[in-house]
């Protein structure tokens, strides 16, 4: 493995130079996607992919995100996001204008199982993901090669429940030093603070190794083992403060049968744990999740 | 099983009345939607649901699916359309403006295998299909009793190669006498003449009992047991002049192994062919599908 | 639809009418199959089809599944299972052999939404699923016509809580009188009394309309769409005294997304419960099910 | 990443050092069960998990794979051998008898695209696959560093149409010098000729990136676009001289879209190639495979 083939991310930069989104959520109401198109068309920017949610068209929340292309995004940028502000003012929107090529400050935080790593890892070289993946700390050496090998800082930070406020310290500098925009829970086995949470809003994705809200919290394998399920799975969810209870991204589940003990529930878990998170990461850094109360609404 | 309980359609009436769709198709080119969404603000429309595709963003075909909610649809339909027009010439669209409780006139043909016949009847009357189902044609006498036992009429028109074109004719007059608008061919085991289909332009719905495009023409199941495949399915296409080459709607599959002879393989492919055209049928009826030359747009 | 079509009884009974199974349980140790097989044979016996478990090599419990071929079978039946015992004593076996056509006489309880109902009733007709399906109980008269069509005796219990003993007196009455084997609660939506259950092991299948042990308990679906999952599920499992917590036989998911509110979640759902439960009796219908604690072990 | 743990195969050695398989093959007929499982109780055997399959219990062909405990098996293996050849000329079977822990000598072949190297590289290391990986052949040198990084041999032997003859020779040497029973090609990208397949029956397995029979040949996901299906697959099979004919393994698909061109189709279909390919080759590690014909028996 080599670090990111360069080609890459010259070919996504060349593709997407001139693509832009926007992305918005306010008071569901008649007017918002006419004002917005008309907005965009006056800015000479195509629509090209466009997906809309209101949670109830009577008085509920309306989300929109629309991919466009326009000529000289770059240079427009500013000048668009200085345009939008009367409409966003008038729907009392939440909303923000992005660059495609824009990528996602990205920090993954792993223990000792590598498998969600070496997933991320791998489409991240492949360019089947996205993103500035700028470092990954661990509390365990254990992942430090492969990460140095492809390139990327890897930060070694002990943890454990009597010294995680200092270990949080020191991670929070990190993410500080490097603009961090989104954190990447693959498999790291410690229980992150309060206030770290708080300090991070919809930007902390983990993965839980079952089909939430079926065994919520420890050993989750072990527990379906001994309730003798036929299906097993993996969640992707926003990190909230109450343990396995944040807005959930994506799930999926595979077969088993009695025949597989808890070590074969892990190993098969495994798989569905890599391809979940890595949908979910995926979507997040693609704008495509937007958080709607305790619930995701994923323009997938 | 009796006839469609009232209340179902009464409520579904209730609470669409005022929902309408606008469908179109045109060449993609920026301002689309904005105009298609100032007129809908403009007859004081709320958008419900929207959904987009272009086939390219460089000169491709543009398609766009509205829902939206207007006060009064009734009232305004017809002067809806007439101010859509201009707008309609102007990007030189296909389109339509519908409500949606003008339900589709629909016919089912069916063979002697009644499980696909059976699903579409048993969705329509618990009011998971909204349809105008107006008649079951057959050429075969085993199905009546069931399908008049709903209140729906039954026409058994012998067929075979040697009477195909007295068949049809007395089919298409049928057809035509309830002014038909889907027919759905619910494992009906005759071929159509070139003239029938080109007379029914993607309105016929076709189950296939194979994955196409593995296994086209007859006899699927026992072609799949040759080869030995570890996974059958079922496709759902419109039917053209191209056996099993028409445009594809939607398809699935189940896993099957060794053990599975040939009764097996057809055990288990009826219960994906009616799954399979049982949501091919229900999305045609939301007009969620959008012929793209040989391919579907699915707005599902 | 009519009766059961004589042709697939007949047909079964004629291909399977020497066809055996044998069905066993014990402490594992060496020499068990060796001892079974060497009887068959003994027999003239030919194995079809063998299936074995054993949840610990190492003294764990011993699960054998054998179909068998056997010349004159109706004939040796009894003369096999005097010849077995000596076998059974040796290794304290629980066991049975049985003839395949020799069907379960079943009962069916149902409240007001047939589709479970209705699956097991087409499964029924078109030979999918092979018992002896005796009557349907109903605390609703919704189902009676569907149910009389088909030539099976249809009785209306009332039920609610506060006549449950009554009900239930009069249900087991009927049960008795019929020799029912196998009880099948497809949406029978009143509770069991301890006594009830108790008088039925491993007798009772059910299907709860969640992905168990996720929302237990009443209005899954509901919860489902409050907890914001992206996949809802069915389980089928038999019916002990602990609520939703008896062995599971067989589940199964579809994927829904934010756009599906509750009414849409249920659409869906109804169409796995109804899956998930014709599998859960078929299995057991031909014995492939053997419980292991609160586990099943199923040789599909 | 690091070489594979030593733990793992130390570990599976010791679990397994007593476990062993019987793998046999021949005209169906009473008593073949008796016979294998009495030899296996007279050597003091447990059986542990148990298969058997029958083409047609009338005159077919009979399939059985046993796994069995069994105290010193080392010592006794040889033994072993010696007395069941009576059995396997009684029954004319083709049969073996081996020790798990005798891995099978691997080598894979792969080109440019490393995905289906990298998931079977890795589950090799995770001890998910337990295999003698002994060497690497590639027609690039694109895949040597990660290769060599993990301790296992890299050849790069340049192939093309031109230069068949002499490549497949030096690969021949090479098989033979490393004494390899199974060949994998992970998207190796150049046909083989007869005499390489005829020399090596049932020991090489393909990957092919479409669900056979559909897409035979070059350029399945191109081809796929074009037909607009709504699933695509990935086929793993023996390889045998008829193109894309060989005895299917294992089969999997994955929903796609009309948002889903070419690029996305093959980003798609890149994670199915890696779990379907991984799959067929742990199965056949683990001696699951037996082939019938131009079909597999899987015991999985």
């Amino acid at each position: 493995m080599q670090p990111i083939n360069k080609t890459h991310l010259k070919r996504f930069q060349g593709k997407y130079e001139n693509r832009g989104r926007i992305l918005l959520k306010c008071a569901d109401r008649p007017g918002i996607v006419a004002a917005v198109s008309k907005f965009l068309f006056g800015h000479n920017a195509n629509i090209i992919e466009s997906s809309q949610y209101s949670s109830d068209p009577e008085g509920g929340t309306f989300f929109l995100r629309i991919e466009f292309e326009c000529p000289d995004l770059a240079g427009k940028l500013s000048s668009m996001n200085t345009a939008f502000k009367p409409i966003g003012s008038d729907f009392q929107m939440e909303w923000k204008i992005v660059q495609v090529t824009d990528l996602k400050k990205t920090a993954i935080f792993v223990s000792k199982e590598p498998h969600c790593l070496l997933e991320l890892l791998w489409a991240w070289q492949s360019g089947d993901i996205m993103a500035d993946l700028s470092l990954v700390l661990s509390n365990h050496e254990d992942c430090r090669e492969i990460v140095e090998s492809l390139g990327i800082p890897f930060h070694y930070i002990p943890a454990a429940k009597e010294i995680r406020k200092e270990a949080e310290a020191r991670q929070l500098d990190l993410l500080k030093e490097y603009g961090i925009e989104l954190i990447i829970l693959a498999r790291y086995m410690q229980i992150l603070t309060e206030e770290f949470v708080a300090a991070n809003p919809n930007r902390i994705i983990n993965i839980h190794h079952s089909f939430l809200p079926a065994f919520i919290g420890a050993r989750p394998y072990e527990r379906a083992y001994q309730r003798g399920v036929k299906l097993i799975g993996a969640t992707s969810h926003y990190v909230t403060n109450e343990l396995d209870e944040g807005p959930i991204i994506e799930q999926d589940i595979e077969r088993v049968s009695h025949h597989d003990h808890v070590d074969e529930l892990k190993r098969i878990g495994r798989s569905i744990e890599r391809s979940v998170l890595a949908r979910a990461v995926k979507w997040h850094l693609e704008d495509r999740i937007l958080v709607d109360g305790n619930k995701t609404v994923v323009f997938s």
